[in-house]
């Protein structure tokens, strides 16, 4: 057994040839993060062509027989529950996910995809489904495919849907009977919430928050606050994008990039937090384990949850700004009269609306509802897309009381399916709803974190979060990595209870 | 045939696997362009793994089996004197290089080229010859037979010698014998240039060109001429670096790197002037070739010579500076009053000194003659390393007039010979001597450049550089090229009346 990596001398070969494979899937990251930061125009064409490249040695890497023995080879000398058990497992999914997809699928979804995504910009453009619906029907035709080459092999009789195969791809092991309850609890209570909030008629007045921001001072405050936070600058760093992303090169590597509003300190600010949460989890992965697959984050709803909960449930605390409003004050000038009583209310607004991207926190997981319903009955064959419009505007009206005014503020909003991404979207969802579980676990351990906000001290919770979630890498699958963190399977409760006390301070309401 | 490249059909094989060879470059020039620039200290040692995984690579690509048959199914196709031809001989130059060089060899290079930097440094540091002595006796011995490796199979008879494979590394087809007499024409006129001007007793007060630059200033003073020289910035950037570089992803994306001096303009705009000529070059490339090797720069001297062109006969020519002075002005308020009568001559300063990279226009090849001689004495075994420092003072004293005060100053000021480049200094000569030659070709062909010049028009003397350098790719070799372009072989007679000329008129010495 190796001293440094917990492995059997019997997975040493993986551990070996993952190495490459993991060099290359940080050489396309790095590549990827050059073209949307600092990359000039004309580059686009090299760019490809070499990614391309890259993309087809990883695959080749992933398919070689001698891989493929050396993993059986791990798996024959892995006992279970050791970090052995744990490697192969994660190794055994990207190689039978890379095995399963004939080479001729592939190469059509990637013509799809590329496609899809072009025709999805003109209709958005043009606000014209119409100019999307073919290349869609053939993303869905294509990723129902997929889907069934995914699950060829997998255990009969599991009453998983070909729905599945694709979440599986974000977020390993979950089923959408099994999210289906958790969109029902939330619907069932975040709607009479949204229409409690309503009724009270409360506007919140946010002008106190506009102001001249530099860009500088902006970039400067959401640094001061991300160091806070324990994101460390020698292993990572912030640059300008036109979306907000996060990405590793590994744990010693670990870059975010941000966007801002010269007149909102706002987006540009809470994307800093968002992407920072991202980044701890990346930067506290176990490095140990940093080139096989067990060094890498567990699912996206793993690592959203991460991101949210520094975002939202520190960022946006009362006690968090107890502290940062006088850093406020310092960097903007123009905002120097803002008081407590005047920013908290106004980073807790709900009020239904159309674009999911904009959505606060107490509607974003309706948005998510609506995707989740209406791309689980595309991919089951229940829904053509010819009847996806219409759907859609059918489901808005349902959960947020809003009719969409055309296509490109309702279903041609959003990227993901031109992308053939079929199972994204459950993963933001699931991102709120871990968040406040875990926040909840934390609590209960800690003691009054709210104190230790108040004074800038955030270093408990992050190492509650190192301890509990980063520095298990993919050893654990989420279910039972939310079973080991807070003693219980992922619910809905802790979320909604937040959702509640919120809304209660904010607006007075009850439901 | 190709229409596009113009390549014969039975040479496809070779263009479409040399194809993501070409890939597989320009991602280590990405990966090692991030390095240098924005790269976290932390992400080194998975940056080195990576890089490390693309050369083997690389490697592996150039040593498969179906690229030798695809080779050699170009050459048999290949008519003389067409771009086929070329392509075949520039592939089978790299493919021959990399399959002559034993696995064994290459890895204890590999190893001692790393240790052998790293005892430099502490070597350098500490200004003790003995801590870099075993180290580069190593070098030295890998170096002797890396060469005879590499011409292993090359024409027996010809004439050369051990040296002429390792500067074939660098300046394709060079042979030290006919390097000798251009260096002997040097120092034989330089020498009593450097006398004749150290007589005069003249010192031009440079003091007049000091004064507060501060750095955005610089990069826009910079920006705005390496734009009118005709760097393309949709197809290029300026990055700090912590020394300047230019490095290519392709033709529509190449990047310089530029360091700048608070107090003193001249080393960051300078540098951005000879970065921009190499960077011009490479924007220069005939793109249909581009993911050939045939796409590629010829030489390290050719490439040189159009850095030095730009920066010393364009940037420092006096109808240069009639157009650029009032932007300097404008730049620059600290130094709104410099004269072009004070200016044009601190330029063109010459004064022996002992480090390389600060020497003078007029000195600089006679610090590259003093390498040029004890290399190849190193790699002939005509001296030991033990008496390399004694050999390198009695150089400087003999050729320059100086004596080291220490090691750090005198044989260990270069990196070069910690990393095995043995043959690399003398491109840094034959650039100047290309860019004398070709300069006064343009000038033979375009007439007065200098009008041109001070009107801020620079776009003749790039069109021509385009037509007879740039636009050839990796064609022609160098010797061949310089035929072409000049109607002469390369010689030191431009290079010298230039010399000449400027001495007369800065310090009105003639000899």
């Amino acid at each position: 057994m190796s001293e440094e990596t917990g492995f059997e001398s019997g997975a040493k070969r993986l551990v070996e040839l993952w190495g490459e494979i993991a060099d290359l899937e940080a050489t396309i990251q790095v590549l990827s993060w050059d073209q949307e930061t600092y990359m000039p125009a004309a580059g686009q064409a090299a760019r490809g062509s070499a990614l391309g490249t890259l993309a087809g040695l990883r695959h080749a890497k992933l398919s070689q027989t001698e891989l493929g023995d050396a993993l059986a080879a791990a798996e024959a000398c892995a006992e279970s529950g050791t970090p052995t058990a744990a490697l192969a497992r994660s190794a055994r999914r990207v190689v039978d996910k890379t095995r399963r997809i004939p080479a001729d699928l592939a190469r059509e979804l990637a013509r799809a995809q590329s496609r899809g995504h072009a025709a999805w910009r003109s209709a958005h453009a043009e606000a014209n489904f119409a100019l999307f619906a073919p290349d869609l029907e053939n993303l869905v035709r294509l990723s129902r495919l997929e889907a069934q080459a995914l699950a060829d092999g997998t255990p009969a009789g599991d009453g998983g849907e070909a729905y599945d195969a694709l979440l599986d791809k974000y977020e390993p092991g979950a089923k959408a009977a099994e999210l289906e309850p958790l969109f029902r609890s939330l619907l069932a209570e975040l709607t009479p919430l949204l229409q409690a909030v309503r009724a009270t008629g409360t506007e919140i007045d946010e002008s106190p928050l506009q102001g001249a921001c530099p860009r500088d001072a902006q970039l400067a405050f959401g640094t001061r606050v991300a160091k806070a936070f324990g994101f460390d600058f020698d292993a990572g760093r912030i640059d300008r994008a036109p979306h907000p992303f996060c990405t590793s090169f590994g744990t010693g590597d670990v870059r975010i990039t941000w966007r801002w509003n010269d007149t909102d300190f706002r987006p540009g600010f809470f994307g800093i937090l968002h992407e920072t949460g991202h980044a701890l989890y990346e930067q506290g992965l176990p490095a140990r384990w940093g080139r096989t697959p067990l060094g890498k984050p567990v699912s996206l709803g793993v690592h959203e949850s991460q991101s949210r909960l520094w975002e939202n449930l520190v960022g946006r605390s009362r006690s968090f700004w107890e502290w940062a409003l006088p850093e406020l004050h310092a960097h903007f000038p123009a905002l120097s009269g803002v008081t407590l009583e005047q920013l908290w209310p106004a980073l807790h607004t709900v009020k239904p609306s159309l674009i999911r991207v904009e959505a606060d926190q107490g509607t974003y997981d309706l948005h998510v509802a609506v995707r989740f319903e209406l791309e689980r009955r595309l991919i089951a064959g229940d829904l053509a897309v010819s009847d996806l419009p219409g759907a859609w505007d059918e489901a808005y009206e349902r959960t947020l009381g809003l009719s969409p005014a055309g296509p490109a503020n309702g279903v041609l909003q959003d990227i993901h399916w031109s992308m053939a991404a079929f199972g994204y979207f459950p993963t933001y969802t699931l991102g709120n709803l871990m968040m406040a579980q875990l926040f909840e676990a934390a609590r209960a351990e800690l003691g009054d974190l709210d104190a230790a906000f108040a004074r800038g001290e955030f270093a408990p919770l992050l190492d509650w979060l190192r301890r509990n979630v980063h520095g298990h890498g993919h050893r654990f699958r989420a279910d039972e990595l939310m079973r080991r963190a807070t003693g219980q399977p992922l619910g809905a409760e802790a979320f909604l209870a937040q959702r509640k006390a919120l809304t209660a301070e904010v607006y007075g309401v009850r439901v």
